[in-house]
């Protein structure tokens, strides 16, 4: 009743809207790497539902015209903005097939289910974690990090923790994470019951990496006065410097005071594909439990993030329902358990594994680690030419792929110097000549440069500090 | 580094792949509905992580040979097993151009957010909430319900609900939901530290709808013993039998007890749009939270839910973070406040919205809402086939559009029938002739029908009970 009246016309259509596609990503350097949506294209789309039928042609060219120009800019190879992936062909392409095969993988017994089992092992293995892990793909690391934190609080509360929840339990759990650890980590906690309160926050070390003996003492003084620590964060990249934390000295302590270690490493994760980056990820194969994304440093279309789970049993524990309408059979649709929904939020979701599961094949693991390993490279290639330039400032070490500074300005104090920095971040983003973003620093108002991009070439570094130093000096 | 060495190479595959796809989708009938996927086939998909790369054509003729062919049926206009979309080739192909623009939709400015600004608002508007109504696109309801979940629990803890969580408070919250409730509602209740102890369940009349009196009677009881209630939620549209509680007698306790009014519409909620429902479905319009789906009746590939808040400045307050790293400007990139991330779970998230526009701009709200209507006839239709069939009897009534029932053989007990019943769903599935699932209504096992298919004939009802029939006759 929804499909196409004539479907020699329909795919007339599709191959014209896939030539687009191919072309826009193709020509992505000819364009601007962002605009804004102009008023009356805002007006246009704001219009009310329609209620009756519109020629799908007139609907297509509405989108050629109002919606695909005005994208976010991150897969271009100038958006430096945020830490997000650029996205590939080859992704695009397969969710396509994942919509038109169009399969539920909250479970049962279909494709899909293996597909997605089979790319949670790839990683599984690759970080190291043991064969009877579980684990789920998710929006992103922020729902990852949640499924985590609940999996924690289950190990604290005991095995009737579904049914008590907190309220039903004397104990005040407390956990810990650094000063730079992403929002939604203090998110996954007030989702989860346990209060923004409940994350107490440790001091980070001039690169920004948490102070493991900062724990100790948190930990200690926190049992002391009647609190239950069963927790803590570390991060594998954090979201403002790419800072890694000393993963292996917070497993040990860890291990040693019974907390559930969990590691959001929602980009960094997959730098253990890079040789500089593999060794300051040491200690993430030992983790309780790791979050991270595919559409970030794999280039995997949005969105997919995952997390694993070392107690497999627990995960399930922590997740599995019943339900008549959910009865497991021993053979047809209803089998292959156990399902995915054991092991998270949802029920109905989609058939995210399969955009990973092309992108690895075409690529190979290797090829994903190359490209980590130049962004890396450039990262420090553009510290390298801060560091030498008289009118920029480091505002903190390179640790991995991100970089924050500032232009100066003679004679600015410092509150010209963020108005200046603020207004330059937009100035390059309005140019269309590249896109980087603000942060705060050590106080100071900070260009951020998040290098993320397998479409980078050292040029579009170059030329994107050129193009701020050009827009300063004008300002 | 990541895209096509050839470009016109990857187009020509492209091309190639797109008119499979269509071909899937138009050739459906000619497939069986189900086949479970061969041993072999699993073990090839176990396979290791490839480290290295492999030509794309290659990975593609093996997506083809052992994927594309093992999918869930749901497709297919003779699937009625679980309450699943079947989405449509428009869907597919929006959801290549999505992934080619590529946004993570968590927020700043541009144009996906103004897309998904106006999907949600013509839902806002269809479902009779106010303009200042807040909504947020999910995987699928169960996301949707926890978010509901979590505000309802914000308004009972108050402003500083997120600061202590539920360990800072000395409030024992309560909740209501009927027997017939989906048991993401209870798992929303876990994840969010509530416990499921503190969903207090109603029973149901033998339309499995809730029984209000019973709701009043609890809250009344709960209260003296020192409880607090705070939530009832309301099924549009329940998953076993397809039931709509009395939404208009939920809303006034509601209102007069002062209890946030949820509503699951998984299913349900876009019944307004069709004729026959939109008048059980009273009240839906004063619920304090609305969730559902789009791609379940609204047929929008996987995955797409929604949830919509009345009180949209709680909703924001109960979800908004703040970062240096998602610093909020004035112009650019980063201007264009509230982001989505301020309502939900996710920070980075996809362009869900696409495909629902592309959906909705291209059949109307209308014709949507005749694709439903034509389902619900079809139910009712299949009722009275079993109503008049000797050997098959109804379990429930027919409220909307799913329809259980069993086969009956002569001399059979209790215990006889649910097995027999049981190995029938498994043999039809496997048949590859139509699938159906199964499920227990008061206390029999038995075969459930729901149609949520906007392919299926009134032919593919009546040669699914065929089959069933025929089926019987030989075990």
């Amino acid at each position: 009743m929804l499909d196409p009246k004539d479907w020699e016309q329909f795919r007339a259509l599709a191959h014209r809207a896939l030539d687009d596609a191919i072309d826009y990503q193709r020509d992505v350097r000819d364009r601007p790497v962002w605009q804004p949506v102009p008023d009356e294209i805002q007006a246009s789309l704001a219009q009310r539902m329609p209620l009756d039928p519109t020629p799908l042609g007139d609907v297509y060219d509405r989108f050629v015209r109002e919606i695909l120009p005005f994208s976010s800019g991150n897969i271009s190879p100038r958006f430096f903005g945020w830490v997000q992936g650029t996205g590939t062909p080859t992704g695009a392409l397969a969710e396509l097939l994942a919509a038109t095969m169009n399969p539920n993988v909250g479970g049962r017994n279909h494709v899909a289910i293996y597909v997605e089992r089979a790319v949670i092992a790839w990683f599984r293995d690759l970080f190291g974690f043991p064969h009877d892990a579980s684990g789920v793909l998710t929006v992103g690391t922020s729902a990852a990090n949640l499924i985590a934190v609940v999996c924690a609080r289950m190990r604290a509360l005991g095995p009737n923790a579904r049914e008590i929840g907190l309220q039903g339990s004397k104990k005040r759990l407390v956990g810990y994470a650094s000063s730079s650890t992403h929002g939604c980590v203090r998110k996954a906690f007030e989702i989860a019951g346990l209060g923004a309160h409940a994350l107490h926050i440790l001091p980070v070390d001039a690169r920004h990496r948490v102070d493991p003996e900062a724990l100790s003492a948190a930990i200690a003084r926190d049992r002391a006065a009647g609190l239950e620590p069963f927790l803590v964060v570390g991060n594998a990249g954090t979201v403002d410097v790419g800072a890694i934390d000393p993963l292996d000295a917070l497993a040990d302590i860890a291990q040693r005071e019974h907390l559930w270690f969990h590691i959001d490493g929602a980009f960094g994760a997959p730098g253990v594909l890079a040789p500089t980056l593999r060794p300051m990820l040491k200690g993430l194969e030992r983790a309780d439990s790791l979050a991270f994304d595919f559409h970030k440093w794999i280039h995997v279309p949005y969105d997919a993030g995952c997390v694993i789970i070392r107690d497999g049993e627990l995960h399930r524990a922590a997740f599995a329902s019943d339900g008549p309408y959910i009865t497991r059979m021993e053979r047809g649709l209803a089998s292959a358990t156990p399902w995915f929904t054991d092991y998270g939020i949802d029920l109905s979701r989609g058939f995210r594994a399969l955009k990973i599961w092309f992108t690895i094949q075409e690529h190979g693991a290797k090829r994903i680690g190359q490209a980590i390993e130049t962004n890396v490279r450039q990262a420090a290639m553009l510290g390298d030419l801060i560091d030498r330039h008289e009118r920029f400032e480091l505002l903190a070490p390179v640790a991995t792929n991100v970089v924050c500074f500032r232009y100066r300005k003679p004679g600015m104090n410092e509150a010209q110097l963020d108005t200046l920095n603020d207004a330059l971040v937009i100035a390059v983003q309005e140019s269309g000549r590249a896109v980087v973003s603000s942060t705060t620093v050590n106080s100071h108002r900070a260009i951020r440069v998040c290098i993320v991009n397998q479409r980078t070439t050292d040029d579009d570094v170059r030329e994107t500090l050129a193009a701020l130093d050009e827009l300063a000096s004008l300002s």
